[in-house]
């Protein structure tokens, strides 16, 4: 079976997998505070030339969104997200169950627009009855987003200065960020991210790692006690080795960029392979993920031979699917998908 | 200063405050467990015509609302609401600290329509993601809305068939309920309202009590252990005669029906003297609460002799504002109004 | 029915029915933002000789004591208390829900003794696994406690400088604080209190009102979007005058000590006859709890005719009951329980 | 540097690598959805002896627990658990930020006592204020606990008939659950645990696995939407195939079972050679987890060679300190720590 389901259908990258297996054997002290893992964040540090940043490392992106929002919120305030944003849609109520409130904006592709967010905040700030809502207090956007879109640097730049001047957290969802900053539509680098956002998280489960994410408080350090916290929700590995082990790899040798180039490769070769095939795409997208409408009867027969992913109905008769590349993708992956799609 | 800021500006209907002053050194047990209470109880079920509801009693609404919310739904389930609903809007976050999501619908005045409701469920129903998402659990009305609006008895009649052929929990906010059973308008009466609902509330705090709801399990009874779920979120009285004296008084005589009268009919009056001093409506509403534009300047002046509620912007130059009569609005209150008005 | 069973049985104090009656028919603005709380915020300063304390009305006990636990600590920070202290025993898990945990000190007649918190926060000091720990955030004590026993300044004053020297939060929950400042046993006055404790509620609801305890920030004010947090917890009355009229009358012409003083001179009354029936004290306390062993048949007997409360099961025959007095203890009463007990 | 200092140092054990290394360019589905996840729970199923359990695969120990512990309880339910457990010391408030409390029985070394529990169960249904307490829901077990010691076969049997009379769940938390099976002092096999508790986990981070606990529902099935309830809680891996490829291994050929038996073994050998040291045991336990008394100097000189942990301070001038083995733990590590221990 042909898998262009997402990219977390395979185990490791193989410089990662090697790391874990040399590193096996090594007594290393537990929680993340061992040397290995404090070399990982090192490196990130320096990759995001933000040697002040305060990194940590937590085992899934659901889990990291909660915590940060968990840790950085006051008790009466919300999280801005476009409608589509993750965290207020896929996420099962975890925002919810931590008490806070996801705050909508209008999707744009998966974006949020700066007029939506002043709009909403001078609307919060003008309102008689503030005390009887919830406040604003982060602005949360992924990047790239749910449906694969980008910012600018423009906008990223104007989107962090409005928050810090409102005092809004700027905080970025970077599940699949190493896509975002291999896309040649990209102008923006990783110490742009570092710099403009307080806080993000450099994904690792769909980029390479088998789990984890590197959460880098860029803005100020973590909150006190966060490890406490951490543990408290659950999310604390005995054996942090095990995300330290694999981000000193994904940091070593500029791994993570070139995971992020090989997905983007392999999907520029998706979308002009879709195209030639007479697909009519939903989204195309300058990142790893691409969206495609299918005959519902096509999609069928599509499905007996190809992972894909559901996405949305289209109508009574036609479905919104997404094909994802990542790492493994290879031309024969490729090639082959090119062969089902002439079969339909 | 004249007030028409709200329904809660003055204290309980003197019958009310009767009661209270008259069964005062009475010595009761505690935590409504007092056979006033009982009657009060008694007489809910009755005016119900629903012998096997359980009644209890409240503080106020929000925490009405969010206790409900807490004890009926999974911790994975939500609320749909109108988003213009209180619980999404005016209650500072209260249903996401119990961990719940609330699901927006379109407002159509404050009401929610049953095609907008169905699409939403069919579009989880149909959604491969599911597992990942919150699920449906309940539906929130208010009756009157938010916008003084209400359902009629096709609608309610609609709304009830469609939640319980789907398994979901149908909740009306009756904060008003007393003004939206009062109003010539509408075709629902209380025992249709118990019948259609599974649980809802009949509000006191805004219909002649000093504080109070009386919450109505009428489709099935209240979970177990509801009282110390009460206790737990710091809502049980020691003195739970407070509540139970007052809804005694209430529902005796029909008192609670006389107050909806007295509100719903000063709120005609109201009207016409608006419509004579040519106010312009944003939105003319068949219970006691009554949305007006001003602009900018004269409503400042207005404000220096006339409380009124702030509702939202219209534009740079206009205000929208709420008027809201009650059991205590008097023809002279309503001329001094109309006086103010022509010089505006 | 003779009634000795609680402080809560009867309404109001008349003197705060008289003010509720009085004031009924004033339009007053909602939410606790009326002159009239205003002046009872001020007069409650002026009795604690604490002209900065922030003042803020709420309806109950165990609503006050979840809300200052859920504002003031962090959220893996916990609050010591004593073993039988009402927030680890009777409150159906409040605290808990909020997401804190309550750390257990041993209970000497329901206070806590300095060298047992001392012992506790310096074994969590000195564990080295205490980022796996619940941290020391703040200390809980009643006054009078759940057993009616009381502080001395001395205690006090020596916990207070423990607490501040270490970054702990001193909480005090005045429940009966007028019963433990009438008491002749007692050298606490209020303002002692507002200097020692950094927040504390003086007591309403058992001390003469129908509702409503006020709480007192003597050591640093509210928590910013404090009214906020409080809606959120549905604590938020929109006729908080209630609250704030009831305060009024309260701490104008002393009232508040006065309620006080006839509750404790009622329960030395009671203490004489009690000793004089022969009764065997399982507890006898310089407030207005009494506690006393009956065997169960004997029990059996007095609780057809004076209501009391249960307190523990002493042995398999005999029972601990608690009989409280209050402001409205009358001498009556009490020679009418004489009567009953020597029938016994 | 020698490690003695806990059970996860190491990586994961060669056998569950290599199972990570074969599979990791298979593309599997996400979520847990793959077939290999589903072939490790059919083992883990047989090697129950329980065709019907629903076994489920979660990240750590702590996210266990609480996930468990949440799913179970209704909202004013608690959970008892010996002082000294796991959920009530050292999940840094975890179960509480749930929403629950943890009801504490006095420790035995680690177990509860039945009497204890029947006792505490007694008082609460004993007590006519019931309603304002924390109910009892579920007893929390440690298996072996946290000092290393264990039940027997007629403790858990007894514990069982218990708690299915009173209607209580019966929960083990088997972080080593292996090396409590692998112990020659118990008489309890893994059948006898499925059938004796309703819910239990299998232990794999301190087992063998990088990370990872099979839980496993044998009493009755996992409650409704439980997949969301552990996306709400950010425990679901996009790649669970991490969990179920190890736990695949650990249940091949009886690996978990050799696992124990290799930590066992050479925890045997290891109290003999304290003994030939002279070492003062605190507490010498059947398993994998030993408790030894050092002066805090000699304490200081061994911790310069040999990586030991923290237990408690047992006076101001002796620690008491845990050594552990495990899988990994050779004949050379031992002999080395014998040399060490000499030079004290």
């Amino acid at each position: 079976m042909l898998s262009f389901e997402n990219d977390y259908a395979r185990g490791a990258h193989p410089a990662v997998l090697s790391a874990l297996v040399e590193s096996n054997l090594q007594p290393l002290s537990g929680y993340g505070t061992d040397p290995v893992t404090a070399r990982a964040a090192d490196r990130i540090r320096a990759a995001c030339e933000a040697p002040d940043a305060d990194v940590r490392f937590l085992v899934g992106g659901t889990q990291t969104n909660l915590i940060v929002i968990d840790a950085l919120l006051g008790p009466t305030e919300g999280v801005f997200s476009a409608v589509s944003g993750h965290i207020g849609v896929h996420e099962a109520g975890a925002i919810e169950r931590t008490g806070h409130k996801v705050l909508p904006l209008p999707s744009h592709d998966g974006r949020i627009a700066l007029e939506d967010l002043r709009a909403a905040v001078e609307a919060f700030d003008g309102d008689e009855n503030g005390e009887h809502m919830v406040a604003p207090g982060m602005v949360y956007i992924s990047h790239p987003t749910e449906f694969g879109t980008l910012y600018s640097k423009e906008e990223l730049t104007a989107l962090s200065a409005f928050c810090r001047r409102r005092g809004l957290i700027l905080y970025l969802d970077g599940a699949r960020l190493g896509c975002g900053l291999a896309s040649p539509a990209s102008d923006l680098t990783l110490p742009d991210v570092a710099r403009l956002c307080d806080v993000f998280y450099i994904g690792g489960t769909k980029m390479g790692a088998l789990c984890g994410e590197a959460l880098v408080f860029s803005g100020h350090p973590a909150p006190a006690r966060f490890l406490s916290l951490v543990k408290q929700h659950g999310a604390l590995l005995a054996k942090g080795r095990l995300l330290g082990v694999q981000f000193d790899a994904l940091f070593s040798d500029g791994l993570y960029f070139e995971i992020g180039r090989r997905a983007v490769t392999a999907a520029e070769k998706l979308k002009a392979l879709l195209r030639r095939a007479g697909c009519t795409f939903w989204l195309e997208t300058p990142t790893n993920q691409q969206f495609v409408i299918f005959e519902n009867e096509a999609l069928e027969r599509l499905r007996r031979h190809v992972a894909v992913s559901f996405w949305e109905r289209a109508d009574a008769t036609h479905t919104v699917v997404r094909l994802a590349t990542d790492w493994s993708t290879t031309d024969e992956d490729l090639a082959a998908l090119a062969e089902v799609l002439k079969t339909l």
